[in-house]
């Protein structure tokens, strides 16, 4: 993929780029057929076939919908009673970055400090305990967790299962946002599949946007009463598809032959070239490079210099002035840009020493 | 565009077929290329160019949407106040087909009988009035119309004219619905243009999903007020794609040479086909056929029969035992299935009357 | 009661009085002993002991609410989930007197035109059937009906057990407005105890407000898992008075001893005897004076001379040029002020017919 | 006010006593007239002719509510749009201890930490910052601050004014609680009026319920826009009583001769002398005693054994084991109680002492 013309190549997301070369041909091949609306039709049944069989299930309820925060919305909308509230940590892309979408359904996050992106049971138990201190505040029924973190970093299967456990223990339920599970299941920490993840979640839902296709998420849905009811909130929200169909297209395809994972694969290769390389230079990671993205933290004149060449997030500004600088790849990096990125870091690098050391 | 394979052709909706090919070529001709997300990117501002010019307004502010029901929300969410309510029609898609989004949002519909789809200036000063009688009802505030309407029949520019002024006279904002503003501008009832819904509404949006689009509709906001705060509305309801961009790649296409018009032609003289073959074998119209779709009046046997060969959906059950049936065209519809449908009523409807007068 | 000195008497409706003097010695002999917040104390658990008892069950959930719109919103708000509508006749408090509050809390309302007021199997069938004809509408799963209902006309058991029974068929639950329902079981139709109401619906509550309270209603549910979460609700919506003794304290007084009939007696004699004198004089009612308020239509003249004397609603204008004028009566109506309204409406009808007899 | 019998006398909070006597009285006294209702009766307009006296403005808009949670989500939900946030300190009651209502209502709450329960300029940009950091965040729009606060401080002069200045230099709007506005103004602390509150917020409401009604706060509205559309939000969210007059009554007789603050003044004498008295017995304060809030650390063992004499809450379990206990005073808190209070714990300490002196 070229990056386009004169502008700065971005790192600054993994959904910069268009659809995998597959997803359009696939929406090209089957254009000419008629199909049912909003998602009884004939390729999303087909993804629904390859989907319970990934999580070794057949009474699974799936879903797709047009975006992440929809699809969140929706999870929660669909599970939860007004006085209930849902549990996150404060990194959690639903308490920051979906502009409120889970108030406007007209639900509290009770929110915990996150351990690298990562809610624990210690936090899980806590918010629960805040929650019972005086008489009627509203009740924690739901924990939101994403994988990979929004901080790039990925829960072992011992992490989730501790997780699982408590939830199972206070009576919550368990949704795990997939924005980037491809990415979290091609890490090297991942040690989970997706039928582990069918087990140990009430709901958990299978990131396209962000993983080679033009849109869409996959939502699996555990007890058959809140799925059978899921397509009436979708409409009800206005998240059912007319045309549902080229929502399975794209996740018939992703989900055949692995190309989820094999695309989750290079962006996270390509984050840990990135990663290496600039540890190597003696820069400091702010969160380990788990997956697709790189957290580091640079002197300011090293972000401005770089951002005359590319295009990323300054995620943070530190107490010392030095700032944290998100690097994100997709499955559609081009190496030629991740070496030229790489490159110029160490050129600067390299350059900046010498002049603090005369 | 062919049937496929063995099942029947359908005429149940105008979001049956995937894209007009143009569509899907500008998808793979920009695929390409990075983009900022949101609908940030050049071809959304590309389409947006090309709707202002259409409208004559360089102050609009313009946003792309996947689907109808939550254009609607969307609309409704941005323009009105928690006690505020929106004047439609009884056969008003948000009435009865959008599973109550618009009081999922907070906001109550005040529901007047239409008159062939359309609210006239009488409905709306009686559900004004209506709302005045006792002490603190909700106050109307909004009027919704569709334009087609929802049962195929398109507003003439005088009787826009006179809904647009009672609005003004009564501080009402107003609504359109353009799921099918194609289909309206291609009729032969129609004597407006983009400018013309542009001047006399608030709100506009031109649909996508059911001409030619893999879906997207265009909302069109004159008040900046609640322009510059639209996608933050967009973002909260979960709609607010990441790739924005492929919205916007489809709107270029569409309002590019008319091909938006084209299409809905196209579809326009396929119902008016149908529609006259029903009527000259003495069949009875529900609604004029404006646009794409026909309303008829059959006998039961005769759809039992026509369900064998195709698909389309009946509407209504009559007192008398007679059935409403609706049949809906698209850019897609092929002629020779509209030939064939032709042909099978005249057929069966000679046969039986050659029964029967025996 | 006296009438405000030179204020024209009101029979506008049935708050526009005090409290009845036993409320108030009740708050004044209970006002020296500290208490438990949120409806936890000891005279709100006296008042569920007594309806307890009256209801014939021990498991009933009761709680005590500030007023009746707020009770509606409460009983809807913990029973349906989101996609959830509820059926209710046009002229039901919730459809056009509640400011939209039902909608505010995100839920449809299906209306169904009235019979007298009332709803019966065939228009909640109706309503049913209608949500069931095109894919993904709102889901009725609650009929609301009011007894008395806003006309002023009374459920026979024989029609409250038709209703439960459709109800129980469709899977729908039943909530009862009892705003009046003292004026319902006061009245000459009445053939059913507070046990039927708790046998035949799934909430329903009695009124305080309109039958001699300061305030509050009495809320009664039947399913202990909804029953449990309610002061949540409660507590979410702004409706848990932190002095929810004073609640308490007024249905203790109101039913112990019969005084809520007693005084519902009251109205409704008061009521029966305008309504009979106008009907001795010729007038026509609009609808039966079951209850406390007298629907009777009036030609303007006479209600233009009567609005010098006396307060009252007009409720609608015919298309006859007549008018349908509201007499309500409370527990607080004196009787000298009933004879003066009579006479005067007698003495008004004799001379204008001498005048048209001239 | 006599203790309920063998009942442990309660600090627990400052509505668990009845009403003032003179509160009862004028209920009785003008129980015997009609009036209209939803709160546009004389003794309302009478509460509101005072209040605009108080407060130096005859345009200010003035509505009075149930209770505080209503009067806080009624204020948010009439000033703010669906994507507009509102910023409070993490001790805010809107944040912990009303269920939600802000979220039910569909708004976010940004949390910042609290400087002994107080909002901050620094604190209110800091949330502002971190809410533009990412696209399409929730837009605050609003600050909550409570005064006294939900720790017993109280706001001078010098720091609302500068609470209000960032307000308005960032195009903040400011709610400020008045639950305890009469024990903040009866504070040695406090050095501003009723018109100093008017001046520098946009909404302020007057506290009844803790302050010696039966329930009622007064909302006091700055913006004629907001204002005048403020009842249909009441009467949306079910909080429009029938009944209006019982909350005009009580706030005039609070409001006049000055009695609202003589019984804040009791209140917060009763807290000083509990807190002198613990402070000279070496106990240490976890908040200053600014008002009717008395927060002191305790070790458990004294803890237990207040806990069998009177009813309290504990707020806190410190990580040293100790316990931070709140005593809460009211205008009905008997001296001899307050005064067996402090003698019980200079007796136990005392005697504690000698043991681990021994």
């Amino acid at each position: 993929m070229e990056s386009a013309g004169a502008a700065k190549y971005s790192f600054r997301d993994d959904y910069s780029d268009g659809a995998h070369p597959g997803i359009l041909a696939a929406l090209k091949k089957t254009n000419q057929s008629q199909q049912s609306g909003y998602g009884d039709d004939e390729y999303c049944d087909e993804a629904r076939k390859i989907i319970r069989k990934l999580i070794g299930s057949d009474d699974a309820s799936i879903y797709f919908t047009p975006g992440g925060t929809g699809a969140n919305l929706l999870a929660i909308a669909s599970h939860l009673r007004p006085h209930e509230a849902i549990i996150a940590a404060e990194s959690g892309h639903i308490v920051g970055k979906e502009c409120g979408c889970v108030e406007a359904i007209g639900h509290k996050i009770l929110v915990e400090p996150a351990d690298a992106g990562k809610l624990t049971p210690e936090r899980i138990q806590s918010a629960v305990d805040k929650s019972s201190l005086f008489a009627y505040q509203t009740q924690a029924k739901m924990v939101y967790i994403a994988n990979a973190t929004e901080l790039g970093t990925v829960y072992t299967r011992t992490e989730l299962e501790a997780v699982a456990a408590i939830c199972k223990k206070l009576n919550l339920l368990l949704l795990m946002d997939g924005a980037r599970l491809g990415a979290a299941m091609a890490s090297h920490k991942n040690d989970m599949t997706f039928a582990d993840f069918f087990r140990l979640t009430d709901v958990f839902w299978i990131g396209g946007t962000k993983n080679g296709a033009l849109l869409g998420e996959a939502i699996v849905i555990k007890d058959p009463i809140f799925g059978a009811d899921f397509p009436y909130h979708m409409k009800q929200r206005g998240m059912l598809l007319a045309k549902g169909r080229i929502l399975g297209i794209q996740f018939s395809t992703l989900l055949r032959n692995n190309l989820l994972l094999r695309l989750a694969k290079h962006a996270n290769d390509a984050a840990a070239q990135i990663s290496a390389s600039l540890v190597q230079m003696g820069y400091k990671l702010w969160n380990e490079t788990d997956s697709n993205q790189v957290f580091v933290i640079f002197p300011p004149t090293l972000v401005r210099k770089l951002e005359e060449l590319f295009d990323f997030l300054v995620w943070e500004n530190l107490d010392d002035g030095s700032q944290v600088v998100r690097l994100v790849t997709s499955w559609a990096t081009m190496n030629s840009e991740v070496n030229r990125l790489c490159a110029f870091v160490v050129e600067w690098t390299a350059r900046s020493r010498l002049v603090n050391f005369n």
